[in-house]
């Protein structure tokens, strides 16, 4: 059923399975008069694309995006934005070993209990492959809140066990070049050297890792998100959780927050600002205007050559290696990911905070 | 503006400030010829209702419900069904110390650069009160489920620091009634006594305490969640993530995946079923038919008596030390929110997948 | 299943059955500082009540509105209002005879068929008394489209195939205290004497009567309007449709563009404004500047004192007295309902546009 | 802003402009295993295709649909259908004409007041080819209606002031294969021959001319529609009135019941069914089980070559004449488009009444 669209007036609705023809997105609510070529779009494609790191996959994706409607001259006319990326690179049956068999840990199993059929190629919408629209449809987003002054910043905190070494001014300080100093997207050199040792480890025994996204939000107005459902941090926790290998999303001090005493955990506010960011910049569900500070963990990729147990279609036992160009850790390909989805929940808070604005 | 709703077909409009008449819910999608009197929906409030436990305040909340509307000779007719529940016993005045400062990590603040306009009344709809309308339609949710076979259990898993001791079997086992043995709603009766030492310790210190609630769903049929945005565990998350003090949600081992390899973390399968729940019952959005474990994290209440730097509201340094009756944690009284939360949730995916089986 | 709310940002959420405990409102989307006190509301309250025109039952409704939440000291907070209605004067019982049979042209039979379950108390949600909650809402909405300078008449254009003589000016210069010079709510004296004489004639043969009412929008801003579904012609189409006695909505000139040649109804663009207004204030899905014109088509009330051929709920054939407090016509009670749902609309359209031009 | 989607579980967003690439539609909640390809969608497109009618432009579309997503094997997945058709014969430069002033009666004025940008290229989504979206998209729920029974005829019912002679039965028997005996549609062939000498006489003298379009549903099951404002008739007049160029909608006997009395209105029933059809198949927005009739209003096309009054884009008196292809009516084109929009929502009507009946 429905289910494919998020946001209420900077909506976005994507559809395409990773064997299919293409995969796509249509944005609406993007105002008129936003400058908007395929390059604006393109660049922020080609952050996720299967590069050179360890941990990513040979396979290469080509992911150039066409925009259909939507603009005029170069610019955003105020209609629906049709973004279209064609397949061109998947391996034409290089998923028949796994047709039988279900992977553990992977969404093939629930689809076809879900849908009572068996679409077998490479994990049809359950792909990694769907977050190239999101992509697409978050840098529409980007212009929008550019114009508001908000930055997002997202990066590699932990990949493997080994995390980055922060120093205590990292959410205020850290820039995209900073992140783009490495294949990982990691703000910290060290960390990302160990890193690369662990994912060639893990690629070598046929395995894969887990690890930890972080997502800063700078500019940030106060006064986004809308109780009591649709609170920003509600709203920021169901576009994380719902990409595809997300299992926890965290504000601020996230779970340390269940150590802390409210004393601890408040932040003092002063006539020159806060003096801590516990809250990670939201509070009630509203923006404070402080940074947003958000963590997602990663699941190892499932997808991995070591030999599983499992079940066929038919619900006999099963042995299973999973062959092929797969990635060892969907991060750092999941990091504008995760930066596209905040901007695409901003973009919407956004607007319909200037609603709230009215005759005001 | 709107945000006050949550669901598709099983839809809950809440309104109600802490300190106006009422509080209430709408709920919509409720399936004709259910068996619902106003019994059935005050059970729920009174697991809310603030006890003797050393955390809860001494305010005396009635939270007698009233149905409005939707039933006819004790049945559901599938219209809407209006829940009332009075504002019988807060104290007029109370809140006159704070009109004039904000309270560090408090909502007033948000709400105050939101909507322009300064509602100084115990936090309004930022107030736990809120959180009543969810718990009386979250009863609702759960005679719905109930005809599925689902059942959602939520207890105290961690509280000022203090965790329970979890057998391997506790998300198969745990009952209502363990719950229910000690004001906490914590299954393991020593680590109850100890945080009951712990919130009194936090109570003489005027300060107060933060923790983890974590909730278990058995008996759920797989193929629930609508991908890719309306994802069981999504909708979860935003569900969880829009109750007022929490600050991460997780799903399964959570956060532990990041640190997990992919053969750790896939769950095997075999025809007897899987061999582990580290996906926490949903796999790609979808739920498994394994139980489905989720983890919040709950920050310590923000009104505290020990003394906070703040500002008043016309932004010149301030201090304050909130007196009056407060809770000294969200916990226990959050988890039948949590339940509720998870119900209403749960209940909209059991309608939506019906629709999904059309003809078949 | 939900379906009991309209609008996007201005949203109303109603419930509530003719012979229930009361009636009622979640209005959401109501920006913060505007002055909301309950007389505001009751004055369009007794606009629809019961009053002494020969079409008019002789049931007496109070109709007295308590506004719950959402406001503070005399203004709304920001946050979702919640109006009720109690039901003080209906008459138990009095629906007994018609307990077994159902009302032919009445909601009764298809809710049955709908939802499997017989409340047979006077219609339940498939009363007029579910406009009582259309009407407090559209209160809200008044307040909002006054301050963009917005204002929405209605009157009785025909009643019992009686229609106003109209006036080329009607449209402009008509005001509310022409229309309440008469019980109903018509602006043209003549034909409403005549008027009154067919009801008084139908009451007598155990009959009702059907009419149209015209609802005319002054001061409406161009652009208003969300192509290409949630047009505004669209959106008002759906909100008088949803009214239960009404067959048919026409914007402008309606279906005498059948008859028309493009030269006929295109209106001629001036500097000084359009020549005509065959278009009724909207092109394209969006508001010229024009004034708005409405006109829906209402069935006589189906409840009927004459003889009728029915069924019983168990198939047999049956015939049908209804006795008992009922209109003539649906006409006048319904104008203000009209009115209340274009309001309702407008207000959400106004609210939309606000983030249309977001930093434009 | 968002409002390019209509539906709650079966859902269509279109997107595309006149003169763009291509438009297209992403149909969400058509549920698995139905059989889909092309060439069932095609067929539907081929209807709406300007063809040799008089009252049809020159212009050759070609209109071929792609499916990009949603199927696998022949079958649909469950997951988000993308549909695209490349716009592939527009005149470029075609419009250069009218890019400085507005045309009367056209959305041009309204989208450059609502947008505050010019696309002057033939009308942008405003433009008669914005449809072929909502056919192709209206070609899935033809799928799902047919699963349940249900068929949807449309038929130029008047044209140009020259209506069709019917058959107390026409609503019963009138087949696809009546319809399509003649280019425009109109089931009866002598009023057809009138209406093209009508048309021809029309084009002759530079203009256009409007009519109207009737719309049958048989074999629908009572109990569709959701009150109290997604009520059957409600979403229908909206998803009507979101089309171009219509300017009225009517249920059953429509603007006729303002004549009629409550005993001639009300369709008595009996053991063997309704003795008549003045509800036009609904009852209180819930479907009765009789045919559902609708009739909607169809303003001209506005564009014609007669020279009319308008301004420029700077606000000066201008005088327009349109060259170039452009139809003498919307009729017949837009009967399939009618047909389409009735389609959709019963599609999401079936589906939402599936939730309904939850474990009933």
């Amino acid at each position: 059923m429905s289910g494919n669209s998020i946001g209420v007036l900077f909506k976005v609705t994507t559809w395409g399975e990773s064997h299919g023809p293409a995969t796509g997105a249509v944005v609406e609510g993007c105002p008129s008069g936003i400058d908007l070529a395929e390059e604006d779009i393109q660049k922020w494609l080609n952050r996720r694309r299967p590069g050179s790191s360890p941990g990513s996959s040979a396979r290469k994706e080509e992911d150039a995006v066409k925009i259909l409607s939507g603009t005029f001259q170069g610019k955003t006319t105020g209609t629906s934005i049709s973004l279209l990326i064609e397949n061109t690179n998947f391996e034409k049956g290089a998923y028949e070993n796994i047709k039988e068999v279900f992977r553990p840990g992977h969404g093939d199993f629930t689809y076809f209990r879900k849908y009572g059929i068996r679409d077998y190629r490479g994990g049809g919408r359950a792909s990694a492959r769907e977050t190239a629209a999101r992509v697409a449809a978050g840098a529409v987003a980007h212009k929008i809140i550019l114009q508001a002054g908000v930055e997002v910043v997202a990066y590699t905190a932990a990949l493997g066990g080994i995390a980055i070494k922060r120093g205590k001014n990292l959410e205020k300080t850290v820039t995209y070049e900073d992140i783009a100093a490495n294949h990982l997207l990691c703000p910290d050199p060290d960390a990302a050297r160990a890193i690369e040792d662990r994912l060639a480890e893990a690629r070598r025994s046929g395995d894969s890792l887990g690890g930890i996204v972080e997502i800063i939000v700078r500019g940030c107005p106060p006064g986004l998100g809308e109780p009591v459902f649709d609170k920003v941090d509600a709203d920021l926790a169901k576009a994380l959780m719902s990409i595809g290998t997300v299992k926890g999303v965290e504000v601020g001090a996230g779970f340390k927050v269940a150590e802390m005493t409210g004393s601890e955990a408040n932040d003092p506010m002063t006539p020159e600002g806060f003096l801590s960011n516990h809250a990670g910049g939201i509070l009630a569900g509203i923006t404070t205007g402080q940074n947003i500070v958000l963590r997602v963990a990663v699941k190892p990729i499932p997808s991995i050559e070591k030999l599983q147990k499992t079940i066929d279609v038919r619900g006999n036992p099963a042995e299973l290696s999973v062959k092929g160009r797969h990635d060892v850790s969907a991060i750092p390909r999941i990091v504008p990911v995760c930066e596209a989805m905040v901007m695409i929940v901003l973009a919407d808070c956004l607007l319909r905070q200037e609603a709230c604005k009215f005759k005001r």
